[in-house]
């Protein structure tokens, strides 16, 4: 019954061959990889206008310079991120070119400053878009942790069902919000060129003598309005799940990505600009420019419905991502080895699953405030910015190919402006980024520890040629008994089978008893040892485990192996189990964890 | 870690020879056994003048004749198990008269009522308790629920430890109770004797002519009157816990027990009407006795903090008696067989637990608003009173011996009073009681299908002479394969100890890698057959299920035993066993439950 309705969920079991089939084309990518990106639209421009604030209206023509320097590090990163497809064409993103390239550490710090930034994505993303939805429904507020995990739920078990089919769904909430900003920009603009709308009084002209005007909160509003590039390397971490010729396609669906990030970030910033809009607590930025545009009509709510839908979607860029650095690092031995395990719809669903347990933790931990985590995840999302630029240049000074100086170039000037926004974000809002500083240290020994074990485990499971195991001598096999009953007899035939050196093993809590039971026995079974163990403290396990203590000692000495055989009730009901004291289970379990012995379990089914 | 706290909470465990030393004399016995029925003193008179409150005051007077008839019944009562403590000295009370003598339904229904009634009370007498401190400490009045459940956490750690260490903790209360009352008793009558106290403008004098009196009213009163004879009974259930001679013992201590019951129910029952006072909602009778006795001094918190201290105890009737009970249902085979395990301290652990967890359900699902079940827990006592009492008749009538007339007078007279009361309880409080009509029968259908599976079970694994089991004619042997380790060698090694029938299978995910391992082992154990399957659907289990099936229909065929062989990781640190697919536990479960084969295990160490 779970499994069929396991079945319900994500659908029928996918052949290991259809895999090709569920791979992505350059429109479908474009949907999955980059609403993370293209959301930030809807927050970018706000972040810059929300440091800007703390001056004077006034401030606010600076937006346009913070903007461009912002555009510029945009198309760094594309380009320095196009070098990293073609490089690395099997995927890993920063965690391997930092790896291969700087060493094991920095890979690691790569890798794990994303993983737990895929989660706050998921968190975040998740709680703003219902923070859109309980807006528009005030009388959703109360539940809006509710409302939040029941998405984290239904984004996860879409991921489970295959990365195709999530993408058919996810491709019309990305494409409508493109159209709704493409159709918000460009009205705004006609309207601008055709006089229709005249610049509003607040609207500074550039290069206005702003007063109380510093470097630091400058800087400050440019490391905001960087929040604009989270998810952009998204794409370069996901090159093994696109269609052949993946790089090339990957480095496409890359540069349409930004070029559109581009295009929406300048318009809006532009739009906010001429229309002298001020941040404020209860509208977003998107929905004033919006509301001057359109007034409240229908295209108002497309505006922002679509923006309330791409937030929680741009959640699935974690689903796509996640996963697939989980496997990469466990296939380096860094995570449990479960993360390289495809499910039944050919995802790997334990990187799937852990993912929306973790977000939905955070969530509920968080109680759905999650802005204070904002800053947090834009350092997560540098860190490996910088590692796998810096990673780029070295590959290129050492390998020195074709056109080297250019291509150094471009991954120079990307690792300094993405070096210099982490230094801004480590200066400017320490407060809120700390946390990165001592988590980041603990996730990495974490991988390290995961890794020696398993190396170790692996040496120790190595058959060396020359140490050549002694073959076994004999076998002595325990088993012990309740009573004179069918399943005593099963097992007592079954040891037979295997061999002559058979204890039959009765424990009794008074000495009558274990008289009359050894005077039944013999008439019963006079061919077989019965070893008659009397219990003081009414437990069956303790005189057991000292009895089997002795035979296995002297087992070992002349290398036989012992084996003890305890019968296991089937019942017909599942509520019957109750009703048999499940000390096989707590004697089994305990044998095989504590003892050197082997323990073989006999099924007895019940008829009725 | 776990079982050193075990110890830490319950105590070293005691050995079975112990149990002598664990009994109870008299003195003991009476602070355990009667502390339930003590304890109705607290609300029994308060029960009677709530009904006739609501006529008049002049009423009041009614208090004294239903006073007698509640002696009266209390008299019965203690005569009636007198002869049933002589009778059935080996304990179990109603459930084994009422079995014994009228049949098996009938001491069903005596045993299911009483063991719901013990949980009732445990629950009932902890909230009452519960309220009288939060009386007294308004502030901690919003966690009263929480107090209820650690104080019965706490009695259930008790219980645990020992019967006669609960003892020692528990007497002096119930002693401080009695006290506390006899001088409160003492007190009244002297004032009352001395002219001190007059008699209250209330006080109508006994025969007033009242208005409105009707029958069905008086009735009612005196059924609730008789919710002061509640635990009663525990004496009879508890007999094998008393020092021998033990059915000597039980019956002075029921003497003992009913004296003191009666003589303070009277007490306070004649306070109260020569006092003229009336129930209030938030003060009890027996406060206002006291206050009117001491005034509000040290003798006053005196009776209060013992009342309170009394009632909390009052549960651990219920914890002596259920466990006993159901002890007695599970020898039977009515219940499942855990309730006749004695536990590390001698006591029977499970009955304990499971009535702790019962009755913490039981308050936090009624949030601690127990009140209202009080009518029920006394319906729950009264229909075995009155099924005990008709057993003894029959019996009488039955065997005849020395004296039976008397007896059966005895018997009689308590078999009519308690069917009776109970009859009034049904007309006259049938809204607050309906509940047992339905739960009642369930309860029983539920005792009559465990014993219906035992007694399948037990037909099921008798040995018939006749039909003597064939010997198992050999041996095949499955490894399951994941590649050429340490591990497989030793279970390869310990398979061809046993049989030469072996087959190892190993399941592969694509073809190549199939070919690949094929000719490894060819080269690395050519003796032993290979059989490689191809998932599909990555899957292991169910190749490999189809796999045995195989082997098993033919091995059956045969009468050959199938034996699958799975290796047991075991990790140095706990932390280490997420780092190894459990897979080898899901295989096994599911072979062991659905398939027919031996499941063997073997345990590989990890040395770090």
């Amino acid at each position: 019954m779970l499994s069929s309705f396991k079945r319900f969920l994500i659908g029928r079991p996918l052949k290991s061959t259809e895999l090709g089939e569920q791979k992505l084309n350059i429109l479908k990518a474009l949907a999955i990889l980059s609403s993370d990106a293209l959301s930030s639209v809807a927050y970018g421009t706000e972040q810059i206008l929300i440091v800007l604030a703390t001056i004077s209206v006034v401030a606010f023509w600076y937006s346009i310079p913070i903007a461009v320097g912002v555009l510029f590090l945009l198309a760094a990163l594309i380009l320095s991120y196009r070098q990293i497809i073609y490089s690395y064409p099997h995927g890993g993103g920063a965690y391997v070119v930092s790896k291969e390239n700087i060493g094991e550490k920095a890979g690691l710090i790569a890798g794990g400053s994303l993983l737990v930034d895929y989660i706050l994505t998921v968190a975040v993303s998740v709680t703003a878009g219902t923070d859109a939805i309980t807006s528009a429904f005030p009388a959703l507020h109360a539940h809006s942790v509710f409302i939040a995990v029941v998405l984290v739920i239904f984004i996860t078990i879409l991921n489970l069902r295959g990365i195709t089919e999530s993408a058919s769904i996810l491709a019309y909430p990305v494409y409508l919000f493109v159209i709704a900003l493409f159709i918000l920009i460009g009205v705004g603009l006609f309207k601008i060129v055709t006089g229709d709308i005249s610049p509003s009084a607040q609207h500074a002209s550039i290069g206005a003598p702003v007063q109380g005007i510093t470097l630091f909160l400058l800087l400050r509003a440019f490391a905001s309005g960087c929040s604009a590039l989270t998810g952009v390397e998204a794409i370069s971490n996901a090159i093994p799940t696109f269609k052949d010729p993946a790089p090339k396609n990957a480095a496409r669906t890359l540069i349409l990505m930004g070029s559109l990030l581009a295009l929406l970030f300048s318009g809006i910033t532009f739009l906010a600009y001429y229309y002298g809009i001020a941040p404020k607590a209860d509208e977003t930025v998107v929905s004033q420019i919006a509301e001057e545009t359109f007034g409240r009509n229908y295209l108002y709510f497309f505006v922002q419905g679509t923006t309330a839908l791409i937030l929680v979607l741009a959640a699935n860029t974690g689903y796509s991502a996640f996963p697939l650095l989980a496997f990469a690092l466990a296939k380096d031995k860094y995570m449990p080895r479960m993360f390289t395990i495809r499910g039944d719809r050919l995802g790997y669903s334990n990187g799937i699953v852990s993912l929306g347990v973790a977000s939905i933790i955070l969530i509920i931990a968080s109680k759905g405030q999650t802005e204070h985590l904002i800053p947090l995840y834009a350092v997560g999302v540098f860190i490996p910015f910088t590692l796998s630029q810096t990673g780029m240049i070295i590959k290129w000074l050492r390998e020195k190919p074709a056109g080297w100086v250019a291509k150094l170039t471009a991954n120079l000037v990307g690792a300094l402006i993405t070096l210099t926004v982490l230094i801004i974000f480590f200066v400017t809002k320490l407060g809120q980024v700390w946390f990165v500083i001592i988590f980041l240290p603990l996730i990495v020994l974490m991988f390290k520890r995961i890794n020696s074990h398993y190396e170790s485990v692996g040496e120790q499971l190595r058959i060396h040629p020359d140490d050549e195991a002694m073959p076994v001598q004999g076998n002595v096999i325990i088993v012990p008994v309740a009573g004179i009953t069918k399943v005593v007899e099963n097992s007592i035939n079954y040891a037979k089978s295997l061999t002559d050196q058979i204890f039959a093993v009765y424990v009794s809590f008074d000495r009558e008893d274990e008289k009359r039971f050894e005077e039944k026995w013999e008439k019963w079974q006079p061919d077989v040892r019965l070893v008659t163990l009397h219990s003081h403290y009414r437990s069956i396990l303790h005189p057991l485990s000292k009895f089997i203590d002795t035979v296995e000692h002297k087992a070992s000495d002349n290398n036989y192996r012992v084996t003890v055989l305890i019968p296991q009730f089937i019942t017909k009901k599942s509520w019957h189990n109750i009703l048999h004291n499940q000390s096989s289970l707590l004697i089994r379990a305990y044998l095989i964890f504590k003892k050197k012995v082997i323990v073989a379990t006999l099924p007895y089914r019940f008829k009725k």
